[in-house]
């Protein structure tokens, strides 16, 4: 008798729920639901302006989503919902978000004030506090950051939190707890508090081996988070391949699932689709391909990686480092270019040829040679991630003549984003963190095969694609699969689970050989540029910008 | 009684015919002519193939527009032909051909031979042979190159002669004199041989107190070229305010001009032009400013400065020196990035305003404020010519984030441009060589006001523009009023001829004040990635040429 599992990946701005087999991953059924509210970005429901760079969401909405994604998932699935053993959540984060004492959203009670809505991953309003923390950290603690790359991102938990304290402090000492919107998910369907170590761990410095942070540091940091761990953010965390309980009779109504199959603890989106690649050994790389991209590397022992975004013990696959690195701008930078810079006539030749602007701008750059565009990039129109770790940076394209046309800018910043991974692997690898089989999925995966396979000609390696189209959700019905425990149809451990549910693809990209050589030699000159405008030989990059704001303010 | 001259401007593509009242220099009436072959650079006539860097033309077509436009001009200008006084010429240079015994041109007896037609002044193919006279020069004969920023150019009279040696020696045995065009179309309309002292001096490195270089040097170049000023490139030089003769019967009949007024002695267009806005004065520049830019500076002392094209004493005005410097892509990169970088939804917008994309571009770049873009670029899409003289130089732009729009980089392509400029006019004053007044003509300043503007807010000097909208042919009838002498109606010399027929018109273009330090800053960051990427503290550009020759061929 087959059994299944439920995946809900909570994204930026939609949920999508999938109903896989656990015997083979095979995907049964899914749904998806954009978030009503999507990112409040410009003002609160209420009209109550939002400030630049935050990014904010409403709780309701993950409600919403998950009772209407898991039922029409279920029926899609065409499987009775007996047969399915276990719940596993993914979600971005740090999305965190206040509470009162009955763990109930504080926007219901300020819907007026921006602190009380959940601020979301990509809220970017707290980078002073972040600056802040950093600098303490070096002073006081340097190895706090070892794992981090070198630097606090505003996007986790702790500079979001010392932001409110500062902006809203009345709200601050209102809130009973600060809890990641994953977690509460899972509070939600078990009724138990159980916390995502995941989360934690990359998110708010947890470690399997040291804990939390020290008392020392953090109210050196703001004196409010002196005792935070044990009280505002209180909460034991759990591996997410842990049941956080079974799902309470109430939810197994609303979603239409059996009560009290246990429900996994919370995960991060980017990291559970590894899984879905069948991604659980040392060496392995998976490349998350979208509008930005995510790279997580898998390792066995914990080394000092520059730019990256954490290196987390145990907590995805037990026994091994799991590093995150990453480029804030991949495929919104070919959108800003397909929005921008293609011309009338070009438009007008695509729609004759029945194709959109990607797909007739990538038709004409693959028909070039390596080289052959005379062009160079930095891909760093959305700021540097990894290896520099620097909102500041910005774009630069250089080697255009009278003869440049559009696909060869295009090729060229497509070719920039294959140099900025291949930077990141490097850097790995300079680290002693070897980098032996990539992966990729993604959205950009399914669309474009000349972009994977100048991705595979500029690493010099063979690129093998998860075969999932939805890797997170997939990712989260794996984690359910262990969660659900072998007697109830379900694996022992995650390997197996990964194993047997996860895989790549037949399709994968392999290097050709005469391009190799020329891709080296642009390489070369892109580690040159990188260096020069990123790593403070010229910082004209900081300077343009810092004349811009004299300019214009802000 | 009002006396009247006749310019005639042969252009690259067209030549232009003007009738103009000596004593206003009031435009009475003109004509253009476009030359029935234009620049060949793909194929001859007969369909024999042209090589890449290229660009000839067919000496018919000079008189076919000259016997064209001057009875056409005649005609508008609605005057008696009697009380034409005088006729001058101006034409591109060095653009040569080689003539027979008889000084009919070559290519009657060899249509199929590309050698035996016109080299244009662009014809860029000698390259091989400039750097071959540089490197000789630079070793036997170092002052040689002091007055020419340093580098022999592929445009200039030897090159193109020694090109000829060594790849068609038997039509150059054949050749019985090479002639510039200008020189060539003056001995058509008085039968004299009277050549051009201003083009041999911009072109053949000719001085009137050194004479040509010396036979041991243009022996080491090519032994054919030892005896090449006494044999093929014979006949003496004048100034171009000389009369070359009387106007012949024959042409006089053809041209509806009395026969035997005078012709003057051929000049540059380019130079000319400034005795249009009255320039005749050490300190004044003008900049002719159109698909690429060139600036004339007049000083009284000949000085070595960096990357200039040319400074050539008393050729222009008697007891000044004469410089000539420049940038290869002004306007033809404002036009490149109009016709590859404007989005469709612009075109639409811009139509339904009822502008070019130009006109629309200008209006969203010009609402800007300066350094609001964020961006900087370098003016290198058609190479440098002054300052650094480098043709393997390319375009760059920096800054680009995704919310970068078109109007910003059209903006940023103008200003770098000023920038250029800038950098040409310190090089000027750090030389020695001071400019106390800035005066512009050519097809921008007529466009863009906005262009005007940015380029006075980036020199930090007024600019006033020259009245005539067709200054070169204006040039050419100050000339004539000199040949034609007092008497007749004319002028005595060249400076009063100027000022009274030439001079700016009531628009001048102001620094803005607040912009000046803005730009300041953006300059100081334009020279530093100019230096960086020109004066090879990274040739990436070149080498990007030289990757795309590896893969491509060629």
């Amino acid at each position: 008798m087959a059994k299944y599992t439920v995946g809900i990946d909570f994204g930026t701005l939609s949920a999508r729920a999938l109903v896989s087999e656990v015997e083979t991953g095979r995907e049964m059924g899914w749904a998806v639901c954009e978030y009503p509210n999507g990112v409040m970005n410009v003002s609160l429901p209420d009209g109550t302006p939002v400030l630049n760079d935050w990014a904010l969401q409403h709780p309701m909405d993950y409600l919403e989503a998950l009772t209407d994604t898991v039922p029409k998932a279920i029926h899609n699935a065409g499987v009775d919902p007996r047969d399915i053993i276990a719940v596993g959540i993914d979600f971005t984060a740090s999305t965190m978000m206040p509470l009162d004492e009955n763990q109930r959203p504080l926007l219901y009670k300020h819907p007026s004030k921006p602190h009380a809505y959940v601020k979301l991953w990509k809220h970017h309003a707290a980078q002073a506090q972040a600056d802040r923390m950093t600098k303490i950290a070096l002073k006081m603690r340097p190895d706090l950051l070892d794992g981090y790359g070198g630097k606090v991102s505003p996007e986790w938990t702790l500079p979001k939190i010392v932001q409110m304290i500062e902006e809203d402090p009345d709200l601050y000492d209102e809130t009973d707890m600060f809890m990641e919107a994953a977690d509460w998910i899972v509070l939600k369907l078990t009724g138990n508090l159980k916390k995502s170590a995941m989360i934690a761990g990359y998110k708010a410095f947890y470690s399997t081996d040291s804990g939390y942070p020290d008392k020392e540091y953090l109210k050196n940091v703001h004196p409010k988070l002196e005792d935070i761990f044990e009280t505002k953010l209180r909460g034991e965390v759990y591996p997410s391949e842990a049941s956080a309980g079974g799902l309470t009779k109430e939810m197994a109504k609303l979603l239409s699932l059996p009560e009290g199959i246990p429900v996994c603890v919370a995960a991060i989106d980017a990291h559970v689709s590894m899984l879905a690649g069948g991604i659980c050994h040392k060496g392995e790389m998976l490349m998350i391909m979208g509008t930005s991209a995510c790279h997580i590397v898998l390792g066995d022992e914990t080394k000092k990686v520059d730019g990256m975004c954490g290196a987390v013990k145990d907590q995805v696959i037990d026994g091994l480092v799991c590093y995150e690195a990453g480029q804030s701008g991949v495929g919104d930078m070919f959108d800003w270019f397909v929005q921008n810079g293609v011309p009338a006539e070009y438009e007008k030749k695509a729609a004759l040829m029945g194709m959109n602007r990607h797909e007739y701008l990538t038709y004409l750059a693959k028909i070039k040679k390596p080289g052959e565009t005379g062009l160079i990039a930095l891909d760093w129109l959305n700021g540097n991630r990894s290896v520099i770790v620097n909102a500041d940076l910005s774009g630069m394209i250089l080697g255009m003549t009278l003869s440049t046309k559009p696909e060869d800018i295009y090729r060229a910043l497509i070719e920039s984003t294959a140099f900025g991974t291949r930077m990141i692997v490097d850097t790995f690898e300079d680290a002693g963190v070897d980098i032996t089989k990539i992966c990729a999925c993604g959205g950009i995966t399914g669309k474009n095969e000349f972009i994977m396979q100048v991705y595979a000609d500029v690493l010099k390696r063979e690129i093998r694609v998860v075969r999932s189209s939805q890797a997170s959700a997939l990712g989260s019905c794996i984690y359910a699969s262990v969660a659900a425990g072998k007697e109830a149809g379900g694996y022992q451990n995650i390997r197996e689970a990964a194993k047997n549910m996860g895989g790549v693809s037949q399709k994968s990209f392999r290097p050709i050989p005469e391009n190799i050589s020329v891709y080296d030699r642009l390489y070369a000159e892109y580690r040159r540029l990188h260096d020069y405008f990123g790593r403070g030989q010229n910082d004209v990059m900081k300077r343009l910008k810092s004349i811009k704001k004299d300019v214009c303010g802000g």
